[in-house]
């Protein structure tokens, strides 16, 4: 019988974001803290989780000098004798992603947009607490955060490794008879999304999008979103999208307010290359941000060029993949939250005959 | 200078839902109480307001006669004595229409669209509590029910006209040679919507929609929602409709799971007159339901035709038009309950340099 | 019986956009022509009409100056010796708005909000001609301009009185101290929309909504779009709005993106006074634009009325009002385009089994 | 350095429906033609398409008897003599799943769901030719059917494996004492969707939806579709789903009308277990179909079982992966067909002054 057979060579091997434990090959002595500064309420836990994981944990634990060098941490006296047993590093300056073994992150979802913007290459794990109220990304309650702290570094903690995407920037610089001068290319790790969109101009933006260097659409509107899974209940979400589990190998594509009404967000494989630029007819141009940060003009000729990451962020859970993600949308989004109502129902109740 | 004169003929003059205040000619005498069966939590409600009017306030008051039968309340002693002093009376057989001076709801939403199906003509001002949790259409709170109720007998209460539609169902009867043997029309007042769908069927419906009897566009999908203001945040919201304040004189249209992705709800001026036939090549016929009840077959020859009703439902409102209609949607709707999140900020907060 | 008695003194009485004939009480003489400019295919039809404006109906016509002082417009010869026959106006500084009979468009959709824009008070009924596809604003085609003017200056045309938001943007100079050193008000006239969004930055936009001075609600995400039914076709569409036909008295509500995903686009009776401020914890400025123009920044502190205005634009219908609106619907959006579709029941087109 | 180890016995593997070239071990010889019935512009095409298979390429033609005892065919005298040439089979009592090399589908997208109906374990690659109009899943134009053939014939050919669900529904039959006395289970194979909705009633539909095993969210509203990525394009995007390209493994969750507004449709890593059920406090039944067939009732204790089938169904790409599928996007769901329109600009345009 004839058969069909794969063409070994053309099966695509994406890193599968697959369902994942955490093992410690040997204890983890460096530990990163994050915290969202400008928020005094944090003030206090992040004390305590310092002081507990130098004093009872002895690890080394690393923290932006930003963070101690914040006003009212300065003014602290009870704080002040324990800083020098910190180690500070400042964005930009000093490059730790070598030395980290585990994050810890202390306050909103933005704290781990933040960390992985620490990290281009492999990313340690990280632990994300909220106070408050349950975020996406921020699975932990800081109450128990000893207890927490102790299970995870047993290991075996059940870990969901997000996809990040990888960016890259082209830009020309054109003399005067458009002939090119030179090129500037930059990358941008994101967690979330990359959004471009019509910047401060009130006029529509027209971008072209490409797959595998094939053109595929223009969208007319406000602008596009890429996203990662991860990023699907953030910014996309508000523009549309459905929700992806992280697990999904995948990248979505959502317009925002396109002009189009049949256009809807669509969805492709992780592992493809999508290619941004304006359309040759825009009259303005476009702007790019990288999970809400770096914000920059793209101009005709420059090119966004977007594919996923081999290095994603792994993600410790605090049950495990499933209970977390439906756990955090029924949280964050208000699932279900709408009183059960009997929506077509209650004409009748005071009936019995219902015909 | 030339100059645009309005020809007077040509104004269209619909009973306008304006902003109204409740007065009273002369005392109301005879009331008429609603209640939803089957619910065992509103029985003591329901026998303390009916004292309350009868013994206090010296009233009339009219009660479907398979509420007083309903089983608990048959088995109640204390209720037995005072039964006699009830008013009571059957649907379809006895009719109070024109005996009512004030109709009070105790339950959810669907008392209201009860209450809207007993009259045809005018309908007297209807003050609706709830129990437990906010309705669309049921303002009050029963905790304060003697106070409220003396508040509305004085008058001045703000009310709201709440339009209905009247539907009108002619169904052909057919002989073999398909020559017609008779007519028959059936008419509906509904306060919410009339849903014409699928039924049964796993098929997309088809639809055609005449508008002034000049066919307007096929619907093609699961069916579609002809809805008034009032009904535009129930079954309409969920198929994607946007919310219209029961004071805008309007009529909605609104398609369920549209084939053609552009297909948008529509808002209409009230008082025009619309039409909705399968369409020639439909190869399944449709149901057809008004306020969730009657629900019935339609087959190729028969038409549904709608309209604005004259005889508005007179809403006593708790506070007033706008007030009560923005705290529904803000109860009902969870609008914005989704807590404040710095969505594209976050990433940012623990770093100075936005760039 | 007790009944109802509306109060006389609540009933608002707003300029109903109702159905209207189009009289001249004697013959027009005046007519502004505007044009797209920077659109070459237009040079020729400009030309033509204005020619048989003004040598076979002999009438005064106006244009403005940048339009005749167009560069090709400029180099053409058979047009220069006719230029003198033309009235020519400034924007800005020659005030027209009192002499003018009739205006006639020509163009896209921009030339009808361009026309609105000249006139603050009364504006005189609108002939708009679409060149290639039919817009939302523009139903006459304009091959057969003779015959449609003729008809038009005969009278009893079917007019569509577009109602207009009248916006009020008021802003405090303040002292270091705080303290108000001045008012400034602007006011601008709108027939499509008026756009608060977060302008350059990429941080959500918080701003309060008020109506007839009452907090209604706080909208996040990027931005609101307030408009009238002529504008629910135009950007409101595009994020999400349902389709309101001009004829329905009415102001629609239609939040950008945002953060709550229950937050649906609402619609609220003409006549209510709406007013949009920052939300007082919002950390980002937001920008204002007025059917696309006059973009200005939004400051703690200022505050943007929005009204019906009592001065519709009086568009004359090429059919009439219902004809012209879904005809357009159809035109512009590709309703009901795509294919019909079998979409569940061809499955079963190779099986008479249907169980 | 501590690291992170993945731990292999939790990788998940699932058959991934990834970038596959069709190659032949031998030269196809068996060749199962489907058409779609009563379509009579089918007929010639059909004809042309068998005596090409067998007379030209020598090929062992299959086809269902029913195609064959068609009316028209019937009476053609010029087929039946060519009649005797064909294998003939019943569905239901002939299983064919194990001879056949090749499908050629010569119809719509619902000639290829049918195809998947009768295979339900390995699927043969499936060529589906469309007349007229490209459907989703019917890329090759059959103008050109000779060549299309001999290519594939070739070898080579992108080939595409669109993922199937397969469905146990299990049903308990009950005494009168609620003691179960008999379970039945049926097993269907899905390549859109499985759906269940509030079939013939006119109340929301209650249905709770687990994920391996753990209850993740009640859906209340008019259903709920559980889709493949092929399935994404067809009734889940009517019911508000983005799009996802064919080769991401996943499966996709639409709600149909959700009662909750903030409710999406969700999308999980293919490979997991869904299980549908009523909920306990459903007061109707609901109704599940398969593709658009088979539909039953679902009663209170019956269960649906869903997860992604090993045997995905390879589906010939005319061009490739990418090409193919944004190009059915494109044709079927008038992508960017909304001509461009400059929404905003286009006021400004007849004035230079932007201001």
């Amino acid at each position: 019988k004839a058969c069909v057979l794969p063409n070994p060579t053309s099966v695509m091997h994406i890193q599968d974001p697959a369902s994942q434990r955490l093992t410690w090959s040997k204890p983890p002595l460096n530990v990163l803290v994050i915290r969202k500064i400008r928020d005094e309420t944090l003030l206090e836990p992040f004390k305590e989780l310092c002081r507990f994981l130098v004093e009872e944990k002895h690890l080394m634990v690393y923290v932006e000098k930003k963070v101690v060098d914040d006003g009212s941490l300065m003014r602290d006296d009870s704080f002040s004798a324990f800083r020098n047993q910190l180690c500070t590093f400042r964005e930009g300056f000093d490059d730790i992603s070598d030395c980290i073994d585990l994050i810890i992150c202390l306050g909103g979802d933005g704290t781990l947009l933040y960390a992985s913007s620490l990290f281009q290459g492999s990313v340690p794990p990280v632990m994300a607490f909220h106070l408050g109220s349950l975020g996406f990304l921020t699975p932990f309650k800081f109450e128990s955060f000893r207890t927490e702290v102790d299970k995870v570094f047993e290991g075996n903690a059940a870990i969901i490794l997000r996809s990040r995407l990888k960016v890259k920037v082209v830009k020309g610089t054109f003399q005067r008879n458009e002939q090119l001068l030179k090129i500037k290319e930059s990358k941008y790790w994101v967690l979330n999304e990359v959004v471009v969109d019509r910047g401060p101009s009130s006029y529509l933006s027209n971008v072209d999008l490409y797959l595998d260097g094939r053109l595929i659409t223009s969208v007319q509107g406000d602008g596009v979103i890429v996203s990662t899974p991860t990023g699907s209940t953030a910014y996309a979400a508000a523009a549309g999208a459905s929700m992806i589990h992280p697990n999904v190998p995948a990248i979505m594509v959502t317009p925002i307010c396109p002009h189009s009404l049949s256009f809807r967000p669509i969805v492709v494989p992780a592992g493809v290359e999508l290619m941004i630029t304006l359309s040759p007819d825009a009259r303005n141009t476009a702007w790019v941000s990288f999970d809400g940060r770096k914000r920059q003009e793209i101009q005709h000729g420059d090119s966004i060029k977007i594919t996923t990451s081999c290095f994603p962020v792994p993600s410790i859970c605090c049950h495990d993949l499933v209970y977390d993600w439906f756990d955090s949308l029924a949280q964050c989004l208000h699932w279900n939250v709408r009183k059960k109502q009997t929506r077509l129902t209650d004409a009748s109740d005071s009936s019995e005959t219902e015909n």
